[in-house]
């Protein structure tokens, strides 16, 4: 019977079987920030939370989104940075390479404002062990949001949204970034997902008003929809640093008890990932 | 820029709008009934909880997965019931109808076991405030799992899976339909939502192994991700009659506050409903 249901074709391509991670358990740290109008600080206090937590055995470092300056469209022409240029004109990234070739780690580097001629992109960089720029996401769905009276914030006005979905391949496996506003919409980490991600990572800078319904609901309802592991923690409003192992043994073992990819239906509903159909 | 990022065509066929329900507020029962060997007890039972709700203002109630017998393979066939064939070969059916006209309630009739020729499904029953039958849901998504010194369940043995979506109209809104591991499965609400639900309606009879990670967790998450109401409460093992009041305004106020429909990426992503897609 269950040749009938076509789970296979429930995502479009098909999805493709996970990977073997390079590494099964390894420590990941996730460092939310204080954050001050000084860039120097920023960074230097960043640089010191990378090398604290990899003194602690993190072998793979998420740092939150806009680390490096103020969260307003003021700042973001302000802070933003020429990622592609590198050098002096990106010293954000600059630390980030640096600190990861050094400590020996791979870094998701939560987000900077990225300018790229004459466009604005809220930009996560991922480094790998060699501080090499693995891969550069840039946020796809912007957040606009007006609740009259509570929170007014039109990402749109200064930035453009990213136009692609980020996955790579890193020495602690194959890792799917989003950025904040990106969690919310689900079909990305179903994509994600298809594509052999052992891990997602979504950097994020939630407000008071909308997140506190939403940064720990949405994170958890991506890892168990998808059948990632476990979501580790989730901290306040204050600066805090998590470390947590993290076992890619678990997706396997959920994946088998619980085989809802091959159960899904296939002949009732699809998920079309474009760019991937595209380029086949 | 937006219209670049195609939102409508996320959803395939395009996403329905919300109809304008036939009432805004109203009171909703969800009855977690005990169930015994005893197939007429189940059914007096259920009759008395469904009058004991209508008599407290519910205009819609719902009641479990399977109440009118024990949840077994070796149950199934014994309380399955002819829905089709009515009356005496369906006396389960044939009270929720008789009550439903004599209280002018909705039922969502959680489910039973259902015969149909050589067949057995696992149906819930949707009457109206005049006793009609208007839609059946046999589900789409049967629960097999295997996790050795836990829990095996292989409901495929004894039942077929359901082969359509089930969304109606009712006179309380328009109501999607999914029987308990349904709700696993993120793509049926998404389908849901785009065929302009206002409520969708998931009976169960979750398992203690893994239904203490899921069933509110999986709820909040399809209210969330498809922008509908608030999740009322979650009831433990025991009995237990929830009644709440529904309010569809909700829908529109977070919609309009958090605009994730213009906000998709059908560039990147998009879910094809398939029955809505061959029906055009």
């Amino acid at each position: 019977m269950a040749s009938a249901y076509k789970p296979e074709e429930a995502r479009v391509p098909p999805a493709l079987p996970l990977p073997t991670p390079p590494v099964t358990k390894f420590k990941i740290a996730l460092c939310q920030l204080s954050v001050t109008p000084d860039k120097e600080r920023n960074i230097s206090h960043a640089r010191k939370a990378i090398e604290d937590t990899a003194a602690k055995g993190a072998q793979l470092v998420v740092l939150p989104e806009i680390w490096n300056g103020p969260y307003s469209n003021d700042s973001f022409p302000v802070y933003a940075e020429d990622i592609d240029a590198g050098g002096d004109a990106s010293p954000s990234t600059a630390m980030l390479s640096e600190v990861a070739q050094r400590l020996k780690i791979t870094i998701v580097g939560g987000s900077i404002a990225e300018r790229s001629g004459d466009r604005l992109y809220n930009t996560s960089c991922v480094f790998d062990t060699d501080g090499k720029l693995l891969a550069k996401h840039r946020k796809i769905h912007l957040f606009d949001i007006d609740i009259p009276g509570k929170i007014t914030f039109i990402e749109s006005k200064t930035l453009t949204a990213g136009q692609i979905p980020t996955i790579v391949d890193t020495e602690v496996g194959r890792i799917g970034i989003g950025i904040c506003y990106d969690i919310r919409f689900q079909e990305l980490a179903m994509i994600y997902a298809a594509r052999g991600a052992h891990l997602i990572c979504y950097p994020g800078a939630f407000n008071m008003t909308t997140g506190p319904l939403h940064w720990e609901l949405l994170q958890r309802a991506r890892a168990t929809d998808n059948q990632f592991g476990e979501v580790m923690a989730t901290t306040e409003h204050e600066e805090s640093i998590i470390i947590a192992e993290i076992d890619y043994s678990v997706i396997e073992l959920r994946r088998t008890n619980l085989p809802v990819l091959k159960q899904r239906r296939g002949d009732l509903y699809r998920l079309v990932d474009v760019e991937r159909l595209n380029s086949q």
